[in-house]
């Protein structure tokens, strides 16, 4: 993280800048962020909410619906309009050029794509299908990245153990489509030719529901045969299949811990920094974490 | 704990409080408690068993249920009669204000509410519906708790481990909306048009049932497309959702190890505290745990 | 484990022992034991296919049936009386009187009840209600219990993590009941009145079904405020439910990784100790365990 | 792994050597093995969609089939003959004797399998039944195998845990055969008479979708008792039964971890041996694996 220290400029400016660039706090959240946040969970109810058919058919619902998509995008453009003009205290992003650098960013194009299509369709009163605008909403979970750093934690926890994952994952398909094959030639082609084994796709579809144990109950062998092998694929399948799952989740749990370890002492070392510069009334002012730059 | 040191009051207020305060003993559970025990574990049986339309249609059954409900609540309004009593004995809580003082405690409140408001219908003879008044009886839950204090483990383990809990939530629940909102494009909207996925608050419910594994059969996608999603995140995401149970089972496990320790050491210590001041004849009192005071 | 040091009775008597107790090796086993694990394996297999109509319904079948229990009931007669005169080899059975102390031990009962009922059913030609002799034949198991020593790993697992097992049992206990309270209010009170969760007892096995992720789909809440309580408690509730399963999966691991450990050293010393007393020609006769003498 | 130093034969038999067999190179794959790998995997896809009737049935797609079919075999071909061309670099497998050493390999009939008897069917135009002949294309699977080391880290694992493996297999085994037993006998035989549990095989089948949690919904107990038994057997089994797995994938995990390691050392002690002799212009030829010679 480039962390620059700026002759501090006094005035609306800066105190935005306190209040809605997340680096500018050591720990906790902004209010301004925190309705952000809620904003952006409440959007995700709604979404949620505005496909429900029996919703949907009532006018006072759809009433609703349209009030709060009105005022989300409203809410997001200013968002993206403040963030922008704030951009310009960072040294990095100042002047129209900055401002420019800044708005190829990651998180500056995510916070565009999050209101403008359907700002465009409101404003034009396009008879647009809105089902497929819907989908841009999904952009909207990136703002909430910007406060909840775990999120690329994902990334970085398949990084981690790669190799385990990529080994497990083989094994686990080559399992699946072995099951699946089995089970094709003993259920689909011989036993009762149940239609549900009828081609390997079709029982791919009933290994993997059975090797997850997920066990929907839509296909299920009914032979004696069939029943046998499944049951031996069962007890000696499920360890293989949960084998992915397994290595991501221990290397996510192993990638969250370091993190939170590293961020400990960070703050132990920023706060004991702080403490020795505030005599000369010095602020650190962080920019932007630098490894998330587009 | 406060362990008070209280000049021993002998006669049938100190036997009962050695008999009902359960921390009045060093380990085990005296038989008065372990009846009161058992007596809430009885009425939890019979609570499931009188909402059995089977049973209850049954004019002896009716019978049992009513001669048990009299028992039980009977029996709590005794109890806590003589928990208020012997209170006394701990200095804390002795004269009138001190049993105020006793009576507004957590376990106190429940303890009433454990017989109070069945008892004021019975009394009234109110034809009240019974069945919103058979809630209350939850809380003779944390008459249990008193005796095993492990119950509060709960929340402790969700302390130690709250920051990966949650980032393992957020992360489940962001793989749950994806998933819901991809099968709802594919098999709700696209597709054969699904009932079960006609919004994404019905494909969330799939998307659950699927990633916890559950599987009930009554939501599946039957397109091929709708298959190879929801088997990539079957695969995939099984680990994801299952982390936040993983984290919680291993702080639980965890809290439960280590509190282990603590209560053998701190009996080792009473013990040889009690070994060193026997000779003097002082017996310590302990007072109910201090922690716990509302 | 006492181990006797006998001078050689040679003869078909010592011969029969080296065969048919397995403590007398020191690893493996004996082809006369090792036919006797292949009937008591077979004996299962029978006991299975017996049960089937579709089998029992041909009369080929039917005489299969009959002669392997004859047979089997005739070996395992052999068997015991063969254990009985071996046994004397050992002082501690010696004699009349210790041949009744051998028939009174736990592994010598089982043996008996594995053929005696049959037999006698045989022998009389009575027509009892074969079925419910047919459950005698799990005594069987116990004789597999001789050869694989660990199979009573698992009471030593269980008293291992009682303390553990114990509070995670009982915390997924109150899980169960409380969720399967709060269904029953939701979706068989209220709701749609499924008549699946029209009591608590019927809502207990929604709650087992679904926190055990077993899911067959005979039982679910249809109403959305029952789905969303179900998501909560399925996303929450597994770690819970899964915790006793776990907690007693890592002591039956470490019990076997310990047992391993000892029995490695054990063999080394036996090993060694023969190897120092060979040159004086004796041969160590081990007892059977003396810890599992009734 | 034998690694031979040979003279430099230049020419096309020398870079084609580098080109196909694995072992010349360090880390990575060649272009031509890459092209390879994606045959076979593609040519699984292709077996599944193939015995797709809904595919099937179209003429067009019947044509892509037949083509790819015979690209694929006929290109599996080329690299037969190739693969025995370049083997006599190896001094192990020079001359026609050694040719011959080479074509009885494990990986060598692997290879002729993959390819031989659908050409033979092609050439002949036999009007053979092409299912049975599908499942000759599972060879394939072996092909892969030479380029993904880990893949007979399979039988690696279970060797490694087998002691643990057994006795939990066996666990595992007993508990669902007498959760069976008690299902017939509850719901079979008495209880609601139910087909689904009228014989131990079937009940069998119910027991082992139950432990394994993958609940098809086929078959469940209905009679009050039969769930009551279940549930117990749910909460209780589950450990035992996911037990093989956790021991499985432990020893997988710990078995992959291992190799890792050992292969990290071996390519820096070649790369260091590498440096060294560079300067003589010599060019180490690593033989094939001689662990995996047939």
């Amino acid at each position: 993280m480039v962390v620059q220290q700026l002759m501090v400029q006094q005035g609306l400016r800066y105190r935005l800048y306190k209040e809605i660039v997340p680096e500018a706090r050591l720990r906790g959240i902004s209010p301004t962020n925190l309705f952000v946040v809620a904003l952006v969970l409440l959007s995700f109810l709604f979404l949620a909410l505005e496909t429900e058919p029996t919703l949907n058919a009532q006018a006072e619902w759809r009433q609703v619906f349209r009030a709060f998509n009105i005022f989300v995008v409203a809410a997001f453009a200013v968002e993206y309009v403040l963030r922008v003009f704030v951009a310009g205290l960072n040294p990095a992003y100042s002047g129209v050029v900055g401002r420019f650098r800044y708005m190829t960013r990651f998180y500056a194009i995510a916070d565009l794509l999050a209101f403008l299509p359907e700002l465009v369709v409101m404003l034009a009163g396009w008879g647009v299908p809105l089902v497929a605008l819907r989908v841009l909403r999904l952009f909207r979970l990136i703002k909430l990245a910007r406060f909840v750093p775990a999120f690329d934690i994902f990334g970085a926890a398949v990084k981690r153990a790669r190799t385990q994952l990529f080994t497990a994952l083989a094994m686990a398909m080559v399992l699946v489509y072995v099951s699946a094959v089995a089970l094709y030639f003993i259920e689909g082609v011989g036993g009762e030719h149940q239609e549900s084994f009828a081609s390997i796709p079709r029982a791919i579809w009933w290994a993997i529901a059975t090797l997850t144990t997920v066990g929907y109950g839509d296909v299920y062998p009914i032979t004696p045969l069939g029943r046998m092998f499944a049951s031996v694929i069962a007890i000696a399948g499920i360890g293989v299949v949960a084998l992915p799952a397994g290595v991501f989740a221990s290397a996510f749990s192993d990638e969250l811990r370091e993190r939170q370890d590293v961020k400990e002492k960070a703050e132990a070392h920023v706060y004991s920094a702080q403490a020795e510069r505030s005599p000369e009334g010095e602020v650190p002012l962080p920019g932007e974490p630098g490894d998330l730059d587009n």
